[in-house]
């Protein structure tokens, strides 16, 4: 029987900046046989997420750096299609952390997860608010930042896959939300579809007059997925005893120089804050609680959720820029092949 | 009866970079009658704090700023001279925050609390070890930081009142100190007298080279009163989950454009870090637990402390700007009156 021929996106420079076409490169090549343990998963979606670019930068980051020459890192879905492993049959559906490719080889015990099978359940939900996305909004807020009800909440980039998904958390439980996002449309979104209180649009009004305007007794909490200028308005208007989650700081991913951190990082101790950096792996042993609080939140209708679909492996390098942009609606993948 | 005459230093302008004599005002008037319930104390310690430069500044901060024609905020130790309350005595010693002048006069519900007088204890160990000083580093290590034994401590400003008080109770607690300071002395000091494992001078040393020498390892809690390139130095050597007790950003007080926060903030994300700001008073309600620590560790010979006092009130706005330059050795005490 002849091997599938394997596609693979391969690092062959640093960006420097935004991603370019020309930092990788797409190599063909025939997919290895399996050895005793191992499973071989056909990829059907590539998950796009902002620390792709941080794991092409060889900085000090929270897992080793991908080497140039290597597969790009990237979390997938993907159909099982042959199986030296008892626990896994062709047709099983997974996920892992198999990279930019068509075909990967794993074995299970490295970090594969069998789906399960929920009729009417579309696959992708498990590319967002039923996988990393979903616990990442929920750990980041609610164990971070413990919200109580009637605490005003901001979240940045909250038209994002987590954005998104935190603020209709926090409105579940009973807070004033106020969403920071970078078109009308998606304020417009948030607001009318999603049920947040406000929307802030960074590019068309002055953040911290609008903050002042939106939470006028304060922010208790803020999940930060951004940096940059709109962490220095929120730091500005937080409360004593504030909390903020670290998730992500997407403005200087791309940044050429050092980034200074934010002017008013002094209210961090003018106002008491708690803050605390997290990666949604440190939570992983805790993940059942979380799919189980949101598949409840999703069936009950209270979770809504976006996917934005790209599609063909030859898209990645292109698409993963949309995230930088600002031009993804909701949770970006890629489809790299059918769902059957 | 003549009341006495009061001597008080007025608020004039809000300093411009460094506190200057200009700033303030020796004004003299008779102290007033007092009101039932109220007490007279005469001053005989003033506490000079770095927080005194924020006070007198118009930011955005913990409490209300002192505002231009006031008596300037100050800790105090006192003797009641006169009583309209039947809780206090003439002849009681007593802390509070009566201000930069010889006599206040105060109702002790609005924060006045009687020292025990304990045989051969000298009345200054309440300005440092006893009292707000030593509650500062017991909460702000213990309470934020929870050190276990065998971990890497850092602390800035280590030879100061506070510094000096941490490194000891992190010693205590079975961790490795390494402490970061201004001079030779008092680099000698914190490592021969107080036991510190390492010191680092920053105005001679590489800070990042010489944390990387001193602690191979990585660190694992950072006690901050300083901020700036001292901080950025420490966020690059931080280990995952470390902790970080946020007491104070002395660099930036005399500041007179914005600072940008530390160019390192994105570690706090990357190596999952705990950040706290904290001002003791919020911890007032705890505080017999700390003294009662501190105090047994003190009489244990465990915990040393140096009392930097200048004499004369006169001398406050000059004095208060060795906490600045680095010239105080230890807890900075102004005397402004004999203890009997």
């Amino acid at each position: 029987m002849t091997r599938p021929l394997n596609q693979a996106w391969v690092l062959r420079h640093r960006p420097v900046g935004a991603i370019e076409l020309s930092d990788l490169e797409l190599q063909s090549r025939p997919v290895e046989a399996l050895l005793p343990g191992q499973v071989l998963v056909r990829v059907i979606y590539l998950s796009l997420d902002p620390t792709n670019r941080i794991w092409m930068s060889d900085m000090d980051q929270y897992m080793p750096p991908v080497e140039i020459g290597e597969v790009m890192r990237g979390g997938t879905l993907g159909i099982v299609e042959e199986s030296l492993n008892d626990d896994f049959a062709p047709g099983d559906y997974v996920m892992g952390t198999l990279g930019w490719q068509k075909y990967g080889i794993m074995d299970p015990r490295q970090g594969l997860a069998k789906l399960p099978v929920i009729p009417g359940l579309p696959l992708t939900a498990f590319m967002g608010v039923l996988g990393f996305i979903g616990a990442t909004a929920y750990f980041g807020l609610l164990d971070i930042c413990d919200p109580t009800p009637g605490e005003t909440i901001v979240v940045s980039a909250a038209a994002g896959a987590v954005g998104s998904l935190v603020g209709q958390i926090g409105k579940i439980k009973g807070c004033r939300v106020i969403g920071i996002a970078g078109t009308d449309e998606k304020c417009t979104w948030i607001t009318k579809d999603l049920g947040f209180d406000a929307a802030i649009n960074y590019r068309r009004e002055n953040v911290l007059d609008a903050l002042r305007r939106h939470a006028p007794g304060g922010v208790d909490i803020y999940f930060e997925n951004v940096g940059g200028d709109i962490l220095d308005a929120v730091l500005t208007v937080l409360n004593v005893g504030s909390r903020i989650s670290l998730c992500g700081l997407i403005s200087s991913y791309n940044a050429m120089d050092p980034v200074p951190g934010p002017y008013m990082f002094r209210n961090l101790l003018m106002k008491r804050v708690m803050l605390k950096g997290f990666i949604v792996s440190d939570y992983i042993a805790r993940f059942p609680e979380a799919i189980a609080a949101l598949a409840q939140w999703m069936m009950a209708g209270q979770l809504k959720y976006r996917v934005d679909v790209v599609q063909g492996l030859e898209q990645a390098p292109v698409a993963v820029n949309k995230l930088f942009d600002g031009t993804n609606q909701g949770k970006l993948v890629v489809q790299v092949s059918g769902e059957k």
